[in-house]
């Protein structure tokens, strides 16, 4: 599998974006991972050893076919989460949790199960939004020891989500229609999150 | 035309300054765009698609010759706003639009159309600046749907920039009569931005 | 000594580390130190001059194999604290002590001899720590003008130790009973300390 | 000269150490200069022109050899206060003059004409300090338009000094008795600086 792995489009594409997120220091130490769907039941996820460089040998095989969860090799803590995206929305193509100073203390700081942001042009980078006066709603799910509890709260609020889920201590998950969508979310989500902590810094309200 | 621009110096020029620009974090996402003048109706244009890596073939070549605006390609939100600079200033090179943190938080806690700074020697970077104990207006407009409004807003206060304004939660335009003096004036007023709202977490005053 | 230091895998190993370490700005000027065991009763330890740059034969061979502490080479003034680590916990084979911007800051501000962390997934980035909900413990020492006061400081405070110890307005040590894994205790008390002083400038409490 | 310049180690050690100063953005737009010293009356120092890349043949010389002060090319404004710190102080032999957004803002929110630190084993990174709990003194200046006046000032308080001055508004300038040490002493005073910036924010207490 090994050599087939090194060869996958998918897998390289995956772990050429993983490297840039590593450098924007979104996934220190085992935190974050980051998935592509590679058939209708099975996606590639990056493994919990090193998130700092990425290879395609790497990479695990998850396939959840038969309705259970099978992976190559030992699975990352968040592997159901990742599958519970690829389930709950049949256009997404990427999963990308990141893990970044700014998500990990927003999310501390916000106790309510949501945030509203607006007044941002970077809103527009999220798909859907078109108006940066309307407010768009950022998720919240508090953390859980079982990953699975996770994955139940997620399917919930399937339907509120705007390609993001923020979860309390524990970072940020973002998914596209495209690897590159996933990445464009990643990258304005984690921008609006870091300008909210700075203006309440100084603006106070939490 | 994608064999001359690969050819075209301005055009190698602006992508030089535009993976610099990049590296300091100050177009996450798609934000943020860049243009230099090409001639005295017509400018290149960055394009929306990624603003991480810069190739003259992705430039847009934008010809306001006829009085209508042209642009080859799909052109990115801001192009209108470009061309508003180069029509209202002659001497006017090139324009670089940033969409640091600092600047769109700075823009938001801001309430006032303007803000004054004072006392930084780093004002001398700006033309026509020569007293870093005279105030240096900041000029602010509130970000519009459409650019034509935002356009206009420009034209109305263009006496009283500094080679910069701001855009509310959108982030800096600056303009130079050169692409290197069009870079400083990034540099200094990104900076004193910067100073500004670290100055406010401790000093308060907003 | 210089020729075997070169090719000894545990200089390498350290050295590789050290220059990842230094790129996050955890070592600056002459701050920060680093080492590694290379058997029962000796170590390899970096030396002061210079931390941005490791090369193996700037490496000092550490060794209190009679009770003595030898070092070959002028020794770093915090040389008898990693060898009280190695000598506390014989699993321990490596010691990373960095010196950063977070950790300095954010000790000057505890007042206590320890504080607790806790609501964070990272805190399952250090050895035995499995439930993010339950509280982990920091112990901070005060600084002291020798270092054998701090090792002494350090003896009796062993057992409360969840692999890493805060020196007031010095720094973090870390260790691993591996390198890899003291990398991960240091990124991840990093983290943690960095999230705990982010949050503490908009809610306050100390 | 050009030639001789480029082969002139003074001049290529100035340039390497440049290169690391701008990468830790210390050097923003045209702000800091450097310079070393080359003979009792000359030194070499940085031109104004574009302070992130350094090369040898745009080093200027600087020569007081008989009372006056003249330059190859223009001069920076900041040419006579480097050339007052080699008249100060006859061992120095280089003056690294940052100009980062910490000690620029630090240098505002400080009304004082000196601020005492302690508490900092960095400390021990100054000449002349062994002792952290010990308060180290570092002497603030007023900004003035003219560098002849800031000169005035430095040499009425050149007995405060403990190898570096802030001018407000303005930034850092250090020096030492070797290039190493200069760049130790600017890499040591720039963290003390910044851990107070970081401190304040949550302390408070100006």
């Amino acid at each position: 599998m090994t050599a087939s792995l090194q060869l996958n489009p998918y897998a390289i594409q995956l772990c050429t974006i993983g490297r840039w997120i590593a450098q924007k220091n979104w996934l220190p130490a085992t935190g974050g991972n980051l998935s592509i769907r590679a058939s209708e039941h099975s996606c590639l996820l990056t493994g919990q050893k090193d998130n700092h460089e990425f290879s395609p040998q790497d990479l695990r095989n998850v396939n959840w076919a038969d309705g259970d969860l099978r992976c190559s090799g030992a699975p990352a803590a968040e592997t159901a989460l990742h599958v519970a995206f690829y389930q709950l929305f049949p256009q997404c193509k990427a999963v990308l949790h990141s893990h970044s100073l700014s998500s990990t203390v927003f999310s501390r700081l916000i106790r309510a199960d949501g945030y509203p942001v607006s007044g941002y042009e970077m809103q527009k980078g999220i798909a859907g939004c078109s108006d940066a006066d309307e407010a768009l709603q950022l998720v919240i799910l508090d953390n859980a020891p079982e990953v699975t509890q996770l994955a139940a709260q997620l399917r919930q609020r399937a339907g509120e989500l705007h390609s993001a889920v923020l979860v309390r201590g524990h970072g940020l998950y973002v998914w596209g229609d495209t690897l590159e969508q996933a990445k464009r979310h990643l990258e304005s989500w984690e921008f609006l999150i870091a300008c909210e902590l700075e203006r309440l810094k100084i603006a106070g309200g939490v």
